[in-house]
């Protein structure tokens, strides 16, 4: 292997660790630059779309439409290598990065950009109950649960197990929740209308649980209120000031705003509360010295490296990014992006020996889509004009989400799908996959099936 | 649960078990019929459209793109009742199909159309190391070893495993084996090709390994030869006359045509050969007594019905469906279509009382796509111009596939990804999700790994 070309002596390495939006954002940037030699690592091959990640949850797009092979979004990229691999561990005084299989990688700047991934809390056992929804895997699970409960409700004779079918409870009300549930309103309401004889999907019953007095936290009051409203149009019951005191295969246990308990018999139970930092952003922080908040973020500098290590960056949802006083850059996709791009520009200007600025997060707004045709946004810089409900809130997150998706064949794929799911109110991606293919029966002895004679099965269904 | 519509009185039940292409047309086709009560029973909730699983496996289609929800395909029959459920079972006398969950589906008129995976003969062992081809679980997991492949190739220093690493074994060489290796070939020398700094994608080794005198065993001679020449232009070796003799984690074992064998190092092997039926089939042929062949299929009459049982249909890969002396139908998707929806027809003429004919099938011809640009056909009523190689070919198989898609948005979800793929020889859909997401490493200690400084690598990769 002859090197065809000398390569520049003295490169400053830069390694990334992590490929979601703020490691892509900062690879990108940095792609370019011939003074850099890049590393990116990543456990996954590829990037994640994560705004749309419940669209697959939901049948309405594919894995492949919504994710890009990171070599290909990178192989232009001469300066840069990526390595399929996991970093467990950090020699700061070395500079090396430690993989799990394989050997240490050296770094002059290190970007930890590992992102986030959703917590149970202090109920670990919570997990195969509930699933969450962080990775491809979460959402084709969900999406699994989520078709299995309806066939399981159209075989179910006894009606309590077809009500405990038929009841999908989501905890959590923020954007995750929120378009979760105004998704699921959706496919019951209209997607599955007809698809079943012995159940009607538009009976089934969506509860959306959140802890605070109102969901959409990062929204103003009334935007939050829209929401609601919008929600309840669609069938989703929403319950503020309710938490989660136990959750079992049969249901839910909560407590009220006044503090009564209730078990809600529910067979779908889904997981949009409670984030947590990947581990190597802790690892980093435990090496270093760094303070990390509730969540294991990384209490960064205004420059967003770690005290007293100029040369480590943390960007991302693994960082407690500045922005205003008591108020941290949220954790959403352009937080990371803009994180990863700062610390790609701050890096640039050290190599070329010029003075660089602090992060300053520039706030795009935020929107969230709620079903067919409706939603809602907060956008500070349009003034009055920032804060939209329904038909237009839709609008501007279909171009927003067009727009920041990676890969132009995904643009024109997300397009189609979403013209047909539009036009014909049907979700094409409605696929039952993994191992457990059945939905298992309620009962030790099998009851006889409700639609055992056909002739019964489409008088009903009519 | 009140009737709008009194049902009619004494309609004929008909209930298909299997929701492939045969079963789908024979559904699909008595689904308008007023006289008929239908029920489809189904293990998976989708339809799968085989002939381009491959495409998955290769990373150019999602899952979502070759499949539609069975309910949303049937949802506007209102004489039919869709049930997730596994046959298991039948009493022909009480005329009942037993589920494994849940009541028995009594029929006035049974199809059997559950179709045939592959086998690995006397060797059920070799399952776990050379995954076949049928499913969409199987697609995926064949795409991430695949990717792994190189992914771990680029990592490994020792060149002999890095060797075994991009070998590439594909047992059989029928139109399946074909199209994996031609598919291969192109991801290696084109989609790959810029994606790597340690590795040469190019390089790697395409092995296709057929037991027979040539590829292709159903096209005329001049085309295996034609498919052969192609599948070397691509850089796959072929090797006819070989059988596999052994299989294990470090490679396959073969003997070649003068009887000598030969170990081939290689950590991905692919299974295309060997197909027997479905259990339910065979369950079927031993509670009616009706014979089977070597792989499974059921010996039906001329009109498709089990001997001495009028009222059971067998078609489609379940069935050895007549056609010429000694050749009967072959196991493609025409034949599916062309037995499922005769036994449709078969049914709405005795209903009616009328007469009806024995099945005849019609050779609509075969293509097979090679890699870019490519491929053979062998279409008989074209007469010599049925008989094309190259471009024309793979032009009449992009129609062709494209004109039985079913569900319209995947076909123009399917053409945008294909004319992505070909404009930018790309594959876009190279996802490597499941559970072991990361390259086992070869040797119990890790080595020292290949691209540790990206000074080095960048140089390699020039």
């Amino acid at each position: 292997m002859v090197a065809s070309q000398e390569p520049p002596r003295l490169a400053h390495r830069v390694t990334v660790v992590g490929g979601g939006f703020a490691g892509l954002y900062a690879a990108r940037s940095l792609g370019i630059d011939p003074e850099v030699r890049l590393t990116l690592v990543d456990r996954r091959n590829f990037p994640l779309f994560q705004p749309l990640l419940y669209q697959v949850a939901t049948g309405a797009l594919s894995p492949g439409d919504i994710a890009q092979p990171l070599r290909s979004i990178l192989h232009k990229q001469r300066n840069t290598t990526v390595i399929l691999g996991e970093a467990v561990g950090i020699d700061p005084d070395r500079r090396e990065v430690l993989l799990a299989d394989g050997g240490p990688i050296a770094y002059d700047t290190l970007i930890v950009a590992t992102g986030a991934h959703h917590t149970y809390f202090d109920h670990p056992e919570w997990a195969a109950i509930a699933p969450g929804l962080k990775t491809v895997e979460d959402a084709t699970e969900i999406r699994r649960r989520i078709l299995i409960a309806f066939e399981a409700a159209e075989r179910e004779a006894d009606p309590d197990l077809r009500r405990a079918w038929m009841t999908f409870v989501i905890v959590g009300g923020g954007p995750t929740g929120v378009e979760l549930a105004g998704a699921l309103g959706e496919i019951a309401h209209d997607t599955l209308r007809r698809d079943f004889r012995a159940i009607r999907p538009g009976e089934a019953r969506i509860i959306l649980i959140e802890a605070i007095d109102r969901i959409l936290p990062p929204y103003p009051p009334g935007r939050s209120a829209s929401a609601q409203r919008q929600l309840e149009r669609l069938g989703v019951e929403v319950r503020t000031r309710t938490r989660v005191v136990h959750l079992d295969e049969e249901g839910v246990r909560v407590t009220g705003p006044d503090g009564t308990a209730e078990t809600i018999p529910s067979r779908t139970v889904l997981w949009a509360a409670g984030v947590l930092t990947a581990k190597f952003a802790r690892t980093v922080a435990a090496a270093t010295g760094a303070a990390t908040d509730r969540a294991g973020r990384v209490i960064v500098e205004p420059d967003l490296t770690i005290p007293g290590h100029p040369e480590i960056f943390v960007v991302g949802d693994a960082a407690v990014q500045p922005w205003k006083p008591d108020h941290p850059t949220p954790g959403v996709a352009q937080g990371a992006i803009q994180g990863g791009s700062h610390a790609a520009r701050v890096i640039r200007r050290r190599v070329l020996g010029r003075p660089y600025e602090p992060f300053r997060y520039s706030d795009h707004g935020d929107v969230a889509v709620i079903g067919r045709l409706s939603g809602v946004t907060n956008i500070g810089w349009l003034g009055p004009f920032g804060q939209q409900g329904g038909f237009t809130a839709w609008l501007l997150w279909l171009g927003i989400h067009i727009l920041y998706l990676i890969g132009f064949s995904n643009r024109i794929v997300v397009l189609v799908r979403w013209a047909w799911t539009f036009l014909t109110h049907g979700r094409g991606t409605r696929l039952i996959t993994g191992s457990e293919l059945l939905p298992p029966i309620g009962e030790p002895e099998p009851p006889v099936m409700a639609p055992l004679d056909p002739d019964e099965v489409v008088a009903a269904g009519d």
